[in-house]
Formats: structure tokens, C-alpha cells, sequence
């Protein structure tokens, strides 16, 4: 292995993860990166946050240098410079020295293709136009905060999770912003009512949301830019952010013959080789094993790339103790002024999509103990599969300990664990931090109710004039912030005393603020001898998001 | 079971959990609580908080009341009702009416038995002394509360995680504080290094803390109450608050012939029923199975009470479908100021004690991106089994996101995980959660790193003079914060070009601020050969933990 020469196209995430780890494991390997931009292993996911502001520091997100890559690693960087193709036979790759315009070719015992993955650009009328910015690496930032001044209008184009984050950022530098998204919802990979809460936070802070529209033409004029959407709708912006996606950089691996998958990603296998043995391949470019079902999955995310560059180099390296990439499981977060929201795993509409058994319970609670000073609503969602119990997937809103809620839910899913684990889960409490039932125990607690025949829940409120409506809530609140379906109102603590004012033969759904007293009051219905359906979730009417909760913990 | 009765002594945490879920299963069964204090279901862990004046509203603490639990549970709750006796053979306890002094006998068809623990008193001289409070319930913190004052002197004995909460309270609240811990540390469960971070936070925050030492006796004076300690220090208090431990409260069962266990906890099997089939019991008073090994323990903590009175009803009720109590884990946490420390399943010393195998790694990251404003160093070790790699345990300190790592830790260990499985969490990664690789991915690498032979590691800086330590850290820095002992200072970016500094027959420890670079430093010379050990965890000499951590990245 003395002279092993690795070849690493790409030195972001996931190419320079791969060298640095290959230095450790060997001095005397000659690895050379060569990246097209300028910079190497910067901070992608800062990008936003320069331009509204939050990160002050530009240097901060220039992680590493090609300067302190070579002292620190004795790695040959090559910036500005494109691997234009790969002789597989010869084992070597053309070059594109992107400032003389000269190229080269340099040999490889084993390439490590981490090219990443570009913003799409749909080729519609008008894309060409200056005024729209797409958002990859550090001189887009720079060109979007040159571009970018108080009071200007700007229209982000796609409510992911880039397109939520550019939407808060140009906002808090001064813009006025309007938010464009295809799918009815922010957040397409979260289901609609879990991203319901970001939409109504950008709608707070007078972002303007347009869903279930997408842009048809660009229409330039000299003082701005007008945006036609496929409905007719005509938004006005004196800059325009693209963020509807990304498509993988895979044109040099598919010119070399390498296999692809169906969106275009170079196919590895568990040490990230590609169909070359020779060649590897890491990052936003790649599909990988999924880590719920037994198919494949692509995650472009800076984790998932900077961990496959690790197991390729191990695999290079470390012989049998390599241990492979287990796939990739898809975790998600995105804050957006005060609300955040979170997914790890399948969700429930693309579950419905692959035609998959699932059950799922959405709970409400408090992120911390609800008598300790701040506590915030925060509601959960999970889904398991009904066989067997075991997770498929979580979401979770709300404002505070949702990056927890999510992490501990990933790893569970990660572990194979049931939704009768949740239950016990042992997590810690203090006031500060949690409740000695936190929300993920209550999940449990919900889902094994349900599986146990202890609870039928609906999330549509009935609409058949047969149902009896019983909203449980207190009578002042029932008033203030009634029920859009016609309810008779009979307060918690009376309802045993009132079973005589329902009628036993005809259904009943019974509803309250946040679906746990709803839930209590279809166990004693149920034990009287009613059919009868919890509404899950709450009404959720008379919840200000940004005052403590107060929820009932009988 | 239409006829059921249900006696359950302590209307707390396990016993109006019980009696909760008991009637959500069973609307026709007669639950009684018989509860010794006045109040029942009250937030026994905000206590402390309501006496320096953090939580303000006293109301918020008692959760449930007599009149809540009859009108949404139909319980019949007799509180300052005490249980004297259990009469086995004729399925009934008497009970005591503390105000009236009149005593009854209660039949039952089940018995749930919760009457907690209770503070631990020595016998020591002075021990009666009116200024000597334990915190228990909501009348001890009314008169904590009534008796501390601005100015005024307190003596903490016992630096748990109650007693380090009630120091930090009552420093809040304008008093001088003195702690004192029999142990040679604060949070006892942790090991001592875990535990340090607590400490500097309690001195930074002049309060007075005493380790190495006890109450010897207390000394009344008129105006004071005079400590004095085992070495012969003498402190002088207006008030002692003693948190030194609890005992289960478990005479009765004890009196009634129950089975318990070597510390005079209930012995209860998977489902809580005690010795007597007709008996069950749950929480602080009785000792469960371990969740990491098969061997009991006693968590005295409310999420394991609550989950164990939730058990015993289902079992009653559920027939088949009811689940065992999967046994405790012992997961805890404490804010000190501005700092955190928490644990999940066993320590070092924990293991060390019981002649387990193990192996161990620490490793310090910032809580979230670095490169995002108000990024916080943050301490995390984990515990394994060097055989399977199955987690045994896991400590974390710092300022932010304790609570997270914690939690995915004990997560992980439940499920159980191995180290491995660390190293591909895919956990929630934007700019102000987290990093693309977590702190938690990290401690997944440095421990396969070790098992995988790459590194060595040690905790205590050489004395042998024959031992080469090589400071890697940049020169002004080793300059202005220098290593204990003799080093010879390579800065890491000059390492591969000074091996001729060394001598490659004598052994090398490599040190430097965060031990990250140390093991850099170690993996370079080793594989130009020399026996080389990394010191684990850095010298940390330079770090304010006040201020954002630079953490290198390479």
C-alpha cells in the first residue's frame, strides 16, 4: 500500500472527509483532490445564514483551506479544476485547469468520485436572467448578498428545506419575500399537517406563501423581474432564488460507464465502490441502501456524505475491519423563525406511495415539564409498522427540543426499536428538560393504546349527520373557539354523569383541544357501550403557539 | 372484574399513575388513593425551583388535586390518610386518619403500594434541630421557602442532584451557600471527571463547595447552627438543607412479610406484583431489574415511577396484552448555573466496582456547528462492552444540548446498540442543531478507532522521564498555557518534518487542547514507528468555556 495514489474528484463534504480519513490511516499515500470551485470542505449549510446575517463571519464557513489541508493532511489540492473524464482502462483522469484553460491527465490506483449536486434549473422562459440565483457554494453566497438590500422584493422558488431558510434569511436582512412552492405544503418530505406550523410561521412574519404553484416563465423588464406561475398568478421580484432541487453530478461516471440508478446516481455498493472496483463514489452524487426498507434511497445531506467518504477510505485501508455504510435513513430539520420541524425516516404519504402497511398516532404535549417557566407546544408524529411494531418514520413541529425529539427517534428506528419501546424509554428529566412522561413515552403510550383496540381515532372531523359530535372541552372554551362541525358540548368532568343526553345507537366521535381528553372520554363512552371515535390531534382553537401550553395531564 | 377494588397507597407519582390509567381501562372498578401528605400528584422535581423563585407560581406544582382526580378519574382520594398495616389473609389495610386520629380498615381486591422514599436522616448529634430541613413534598419547600431569606448562610449537605439543584436555588434567592459531598465529587453517579465541569460552575458562582468530607455533628447556637464536619471544618448556617439520599419507604411491606430486597426495596417481578400476587408496588420504594445487565437496581426518579404504576395496571387489566416493566436504566440529569452534566446506565466507577469489562472513550466537540454563533464545547463519554461493542453507559457535560446527547444515548443503549452503530446515527443536522458530524458520530469513530487498534489512548500524563510527550498545539498557545509536565512542542503542521526531534526508541504521548489533534499526531507517528499513546480528552488549558470552542476540524 506505500504508494497507493488516491485521485478524489470533489473536496467538500464527502471528498474531503474520504481524504482526511485516508491520511490518517496512511502516511505514505500520495492523494491528490481536485475540486472545480475555488474552495474546499466549506460549510454548505451555512450558506443561507451569511446572507441574512446570522453568521457574520465569511471565514468561519471556509472550514478548511488548501493551504491548511497540505500542513494538516499533506494532501495536493487542486481548486479550479475539473475532472473533465475517466479513462477506466488506464486508470487515469483528464483535468481542466478551469484558469489556463489547460488540462492534464493523472493516474489513480483508486478515484473517489465526489462531485455533489447541482440546483436545477428548469429551462423555462426568461431562466437565463441575472436576477435568478441558485445557491451551491460560497460565490453564490456571495453574489445573492452582493445582489440582496433592504426593501427589495425577492421570490424564493421552492419551499424546501434551502428554500424556508433563504425565505427567514432574506427576510431578516429587509426584503420583502414570497415563498413559491409546487406541492400544497412547505416542506414537501414532511406530511402536510406536520408542516402546517412553518406555514403559518412565514405567514407571522409576513412572508408570502403561494402553494400548489409552480413558476411557468421569467418575464424581464429593465427595473425587475416578473414571475408568471402556472396559475396566472404574477409575482414582481427584484431578485429570484431557485431551490427546487438538486440533480446529481454524475455526467463523468455515466460517460465512463458506471452504473447509474434511475434518478441518475452513481450505484455503490456497501464500501461506497462503484460498478469499477477501482472507483468509489460518496456524497450527494450517490444512491445508498435505505435504512427502513430493503431498497434504495439518496439523502444529499453533508452527514450522510462525510460518513460514506470515512467508510471508503476504511474500505481502502482498514481491510476487514471496514465496516460498511448501513444506508441512509433521511433526517431532516429545518428552524424557520421561531418554529422548527423535523423527519427522520419513511413518511406517511410515501409509505402510502410504495403501498406499504403502516399505522400512525400524532400526540401533542409540552417540550418540558409544563410547570417549569417556558414551556413551548410541540406535537409528534409517528409511524410503525403494523405487524411488527417497529418504526418507520417520526415527524415533529413545535419550537423548542425538536433536533431532540428527531434524534431520538432516528436512533430508535436505527436500532430496530418498536413503538412499545417508546414507552419506556428512559430519557432524562429535569425541569429544564423534559417531563417525567415526555412526548416520545406519550407516542407509545398512544400507538399501543391504538394497537391494542383501546382507541379508534379519526383525523377528519365527521361530516355525517348521524355521528354525535362530543367536544369535551370546557363550555367557555367550546364557546370562544368552536368546532367547524356542529358538537354537543359536554365538559369532561360531566360526562359520566351525562351518558342519558347520547343516543347509544348512533356513533359518536368525541373531540377537545388537544386529542388526550378526547381520547379519555372515548374510553369511559367505549366501557358504556358506544361506538365511538377519538378525533387525534386536538382542535388545537384556542392554542396561541407562542404562550406556555396547558395541557391536561389527567 | 365489573366489582374490582383497587387500594393504592400514595397518591404521588406511581400510585395516581396507577390509579390514572387503572380507570382509562376500567370504568366500573372502585380505586381508592390513600395519600400520607395533604396534597397528591404534585411535581416533585420543581420543588427546589419554587423556593429560589424560578417557578413563581405554586399552583403550577400541584398537578392534580383530590377534587381534579374525582372529577376526571372518579377516584376517591383520602389524603392525610396513613397506611399502618397490611392483613394479608383478609385482603384489607388499615388506615389512619391524621387529623382525626381515627383508624379503619380498607378492604381490596388488588393493593398497589407507592409510598416513595424518604430523605435520609442520620442519627448524628444536633440532627433535630429546627434549621436541619429535607425537601420532600410541598410543605417542606413551604417551609424552606418561609425560613430562607436574602443574606442569609445555608449548608448543603449532600451534593446530588437534589442538593446541587437547592444550592443553586438558594444562591438564587440571595443566600450564601456552602456544599458539602462525603464523595471526592459533586453528582456522586458520575465519574469524577464528568463531574468537574459542576464543580468549577459552583465556585465560579461563589458558592462554597466542600468535597472529601461529612457532617460529623450539628452544634445549636442561638443565632446559628454550627456544622462541623469530619476533618474538624466547621461551617456556620442559618439554615442546612440535608440531601444525602432516600430510603424506600417500605415498613408496611416489610411488616406484612413481603420479599425485599438487600437495601429494603420491594422486591417486585416484570409486571410490579410483589411477593403477594394481590399486592403490587411501584417507584422509589422498590428495586426493579437493570436494563443494561441482569441484576437489579432502584432509579428513584419519577419517568420510572410513572411507567411502573402504567405496568402494574395493565396487568390487571389487559389480561394478555399487558407488557412488563422493562427494568430501569438510571438516566439523570442536572443544570448548575449555566452548565449541565447528565448519565445513562452504568459509569466507569460503576463497573470497575462490579468487575465488568469495559473500555471507554471521551471526546469534546461543540454542541452545533461550530461556525454558527453560540456554539458551546461539549464533554461526552461512552462505556462499552470490549467484547461485543454493546453500549454499557454514557456521561456528557457542557452548556447546551446535554439533554440531547443524553437521551439518544440512553436510546441507544436500550436498543441495545454498539459503538459502532454510533459512528452512523443519523441524527438532525442544520446549523443551529447540530453538526454533520455530531459529537455522538465522533465517540462512534474514537471507539472503533480503539478497538480497531488504531489508537492508544491514556488519561493521566507520564511522569517517566524516558516517556517522550510531544505538545502538538501551536507554540504561543503551549507557551501561554503550558503542559504539567516537560514537553517538547511540535506544533501539529510541522510534525511530518520534525520526526528527527524524536527519539524513536522511547516511547511518545502526544497531547494537545482537545484530543483531537493528539490523536492526529499519533496516527502520523506511529505509522513512521513509534510506540506512541494519545492523551485522551486534552489539556483543555486554554478553554473559557464562556466563550464559543475553535474546535480543529481536520
Amino acid at each position: 500500500m506505500t504508494s497507493t495514489k488516491l485521485l478524489v474528484v470533489g473536496g467538500v463534504a464527502a471528498g474531503a472527509s474520504f481524504a482526511a480519513r485516508a491520511r490518517r490511516l496512511c502516511e505514505s499515500a500520495e492523494i491528490m483532490i481536485v475540486e472545480r470551485g475555488p474552495d474546499v470542505s466549506f460549510a454548505n449549510c451555512g450558506l443561507p445564514y451569511f446572507v441574512g446575517g446570522e453568521i457574520a463571519a465569511r471565514d468561519a464557513l471556509a472550514v478548511q483551506t488548501p493551504a491548511t489541508l497540505q500542513s494538516f493532511l499533506n494532501l495536493d489540492v487542486r481548486t479550479r479544476c475539473e475532472a473533465i473524464q475517466i479513462d477506466r482502462g488506464k486508470k487515469r483522469v483528464e483535468l481542466r485547469h478551469l484558469d489556463s484553460g489547460a488540462s492534464e491527465w493523472q493516474s489513480y490506483d483508486k478515484l473517489m468520485l465526489a462531485p455533489g449536486a447541482s440546483p436545477l434549473r428548469p429551462p423555462i422562459p426568461g431562466i437565463d436572467d441575472a436576477r435568478i440565483f441558485t445557491l451551491r457554494n460560497l460565490q453564490d453566497m456571495d453574489r445573492i448578498a452582493a445582489a440582496t438590500d433592504t426593501g427589495m422584493r425577492a421570490v424564493v422558488i421552492g419551499a424546501g428545506f434551502i428554500g424556508l431558510e433563504m425565505a427567514e434569511q432574506l427576510h431578516r436582512k429587509g426584503l420583502s419575500v414570497q415563498l413559491v412552492e409546487l406541492q400544497k405544503q412547505v416542506i414537501p418530505p414532511l406530511d402536510a399537517p406536520m408542516a402546517a406550523l412553518l406555514e403559518s410561521e412565514l405567514r407571522h412574519n409576513e412572508i408570502g406563501v403561494t402553494l400548489g404553484d409552480g413558476i411557468a416563465r421569467f418575464e424581464p423588464t429593465p427595473d425587475f423581474l416578473r414571475c408568471h406561475l402556472n396559475s396566472g398568478k404574477v409575482l414582481d421580484a427584484d431578485l429570484v432564488i431557485l431551490s427546487i432541487g438538486v440533480k446529481p453530478d454524475s455526467e463523468i461516471a455515466a460517460a465512463a460507464g458506471l452504473e447509474l440508478g434511475p434518478r441518475g446516481h452513481v450505484v455503490v455498493d456497501g464500501f461506497q465502490r462503484t460498478s469499477d472496483p477501482d472507483i468509489y463514489a460518496a456524497g450527494d452524487a450517490v444512491e445508498t441502501a435505505d435504512r427502513v426498507f430493503d431498497s434504495k434511497t439518496a439523502v444529499p445531506m453533508g452527514g450522510p456524505a462525510n460518513r460514506q467518504g470515512r467508510v471508503a477510505a476504511d474500505h481502502i485501508f482498514l481491510g476487514e475491519k471496514a465496516r460498511p455504510y448501513p444506508g441512509s435513513l433521511g433526517t431532516g430539520i429545518v428552524r424557520v423563525f421561531d418554529v422548527v420541524a423535523g423527519i427522520t425516516g419513511w413518511s406517511e404519504k410515501r409509505l402510502q406511495a410504495a403501498g406499504r402497511p403502516y399505522d400512525t398516532v400524532t400526540v401533542n404535549d409540552s417540550h418540558h415539564a409544563s410547570y417549569y417557566p417556558g414551556a413551548k407546544p410541540l406535537t409528534l408524529k409517528v409511524l410503525w409498522e403494523p405487524e411488527s411494531g417497529r418504526l418507520l418514520g417520526a415527524q415533529v413541529c413545535g419550537y423548542e427540543g425538536i433536533d431532540k425529539r428527531i434524534d431520538v427517534l432516528a436512533t430508535a428506528i436505527l436500532g430496530g426499536m418498536t413503538v412499545e419501546d417508546l414507552c419506556h424509554l428512559e430519557l432524562a428529566y429535569a425541569p429544564p428538560f423534559g417531563s417525567a412522561k415526555d412526548v416520545i413515552n406519550l407516542a407509545g403510550f398512544a400507538a399501543c393504546n391504538r394497537s391494542d383496540g383501546l382507541v379508534k381515532h379519526t383525523t377528519e372531523l365527521p361530516t355525517d349527520p348521524q355521528v354525535q359530535v362530543v367536544d369535551v372541552r370546557p363550555k367557555p372554551l367550546a364557546e370562544a373557539y368552536p368546532a367547524p362541525v356542529p358538537v354537543i358540548n359536554i365538559p369532561f368532568p360531566t360526562l359520566r354523569a351525562s351518558l342519558g343526553k347520547l343516543d347509544p345507537s348512533r356513533p359518536v366521535v368525541t373531540l377537545c383541544a388537544f386529542g388526550k381528553m378526547s381520547y379519555f372520554a372515548s374510553r369511559i363512552l367505549t366501557q358504556n357501550g358506544f361506538d365511538v371515535t377519538s378525533y387525534s390531534g386536538g382542535l388545537k382553537a384556542n392554542v396561541d403557539p407562542r404562550t406556555p401550553a396547558k395541557m391536561p395531564t389527567a
